[in-house]
């Protein structure tokens, strides 16, 4: 047992007292070398009985690397860019890099404060998280000497390293989901006819459509993406389609609206109307009961994570790297 | 013009080029004191401009301050903690504080780990972001010397700092709006009764029914936070309760359940009954649009962002802080 004199705890203590050698010691707590799990967890151990304090400032100075990496949002309360966020941060945090996060100064006078502020802190990185695919942004990467990974957006610069949702490959399975389950005359109602992500879920859809030999039933309805607009086109669709068996709506709201409407008009769902929709709304919602109408999985914690992960690693080419979409099945009651 | 050598760019030629004292630029750079926003700005830009690099590094090795937050989730996947992490990263981020996320790491070895690495980094404060009141959870302050603020949760030590939502407030203000829009015959359909949030709200809520001189028109019916639940539980109050004018469903959730039952068996929303959910589930998932129905606003942004400001000054005395619920109206289409 060490003395309980005043003098702060040292690595030999530790390596002493937990009966290993100085070196393998240092490994167990840095955690960059291979060591047995049994052996980490006992030097660990006897670092934290014994109150030893590495002094990790100490060694970011000496490296000039801070750990820490800038996260810049748009808006990082939007109910999507949040749960991208979320897998940012829990990356990060699995690699014991921090997070420090500025919010909507990705403008202007804003944006320089940023940058300067990122590069006082020595950041060893940057991951610039937007609120989709529905319009272009400008690039910041030139503003930075560190690497930066773009998350869910899509910038007016296509040499940006960036992660996204892939908008067309969601149109196209969403549209093969109800192909393949026996479906033929399918309608599409979705966002405004002005959304990136509105228009190029629509062109993948036709695609997929085109491909199985299929046309519309009626021609897409862009509008909002809104359950009251769901709603309002799907009645619309009965009276013009009255034998319509499948409608792929651009996302869940607008699914939830179409399904009000269905039920309305005495149509049982997915018997008479199948119905699927984008967003994976109810699992980003109450994650543990069972899924109430389908959808299609965007991805966006995973796109946070795919962001923090390759930032870390800088080993993303120049481009936009694509997160695939799933379709996930709704359990109708 | 500075010449254009290789000497790194000092504070002092900052100051001179923007026209200033050393002690107003130094001033401008740090944020620390009272500037004018102009002077600030023009400083900052002149910084940008020839390339200056504070070191931040520096400063917190010699200050023995790392400038970043511990922040342990118990899952910060969940979708309610989602909300509050984002809430407690964009607080932090405002106030250049970045944040080391340790996730479900809040258990056994795992936690020693935790301690130990957040030790290492020399971390100012510890958040704990948990998944909600409807369990206590173990307490963690003691294992670290710097501040700790638990969040959206309670644990067993009652005097952890901790900042969580007002289950039973919400119950009240609930039945209150109900009341108040004279409404009489009221139904209650809730989560478990082994849930404490589920428990603290109904007796919010009994609470001020019987203020109002008021009993539940059927005995409270506890089961699950889902749809189905709401929309069988509901089914069984018409049947019982044919005149029942108003239900206080336990979370949106059961709301939207609830609405199904009451439109399948013909009853207007709210003009046959009234509904009030709570979550607000909707502008969760897409804030631009109205609300559907009426519901409980729980605070969960407010609640991280809080534990944040607090943790940060420092200046919360033991024991739970409540954030106050509010009663957001829908507009039922």
């Amino acid at each position: 047992m060490r003395d309980m004199t005043d003098r702060p705890v040292t690595l030999s203590d530790v390596a002493e007292a937990a009966g290993v050698s100085l070196s393998t010691a240092s490994k167990a707590l840095s955690g960059t070398d291979r060591i047995s799990p049994k052996t980490r967890q006992l030097v660990r151990n006897t670092a934290l009985e014994l109150g030893f304090r590495p002094n990790a400032l100490a060694r970011s100075f000496a490296q000039g690397r801070s750990q820490t990496i800038g996260v810049l949002t748009q808006r990082a309360s939007n109910v999507w860019s949040r749960v991208v966020l979320a897998g940012t941060a829990l990356e990060l945090g699995a690699a014991d890099q921090a997070m420090l996060l500025y919010d909507a100064r990705l403008n202007g006078a804003d944006m320089a404060d940023s940058v300067l502020d990122l590069r006082a802190r020595r950041i060893d990185g940057v991951i610039v998280i937007g609120v989709g695919t529905s319009e272009r942004v400008l690039s910041v990467s030139d503003l930075f000497q560190v690497p930066v990974v773009h998350a869910f957006m899509r910038t007016e610069n296509e040499n940006d390293v960036t992660v996204t949702s892939d908008d067309a490959a969601i149109g196209r399975v969403a549209v093969t989901h109800l192909i393949q389950s026996g479906r033929r005359r399918i309608a599409h109602i979705t966002g405004s006819v002005h959304d990136e992500a509105a228009n190029t879920r629509a062109l993948g859809a036709s695609e997929a459509m085109a491909e199985a030999g299929l046309e519309w039933a009626t021609p897409v309805r862009f509008d909002r993406w809104s359950e009251s607009w769901g709603e309002r086109a799907t009645t619309a669709v009965l009276v013009e389609v009255p034998d319509v068996d499948a409608i792929f709506c651009g996302s869940d709201a607008i699914a939830r609206g179409a399904e009000r409407a269905l039920r309305a008009a005495g149509r049982r769902i997915p018997d008479d109307v199948a119905l699927i929709g984008v967003d994976n709304w109810e699992q980003l919602m109450h994650e543990q009961f069972s899924r109430h109408l389908t959808t299609v999985e965007v991805g966006l914690e995973q796109i946070g994570r795919l962001a923090a992960r390759h930032l870390i690693h800088n080993d993303l080419e120049p481009g936009t790297h694509f997160v695939a979409p799933e379709v996930k099945l709704g359990v109708t009651t």
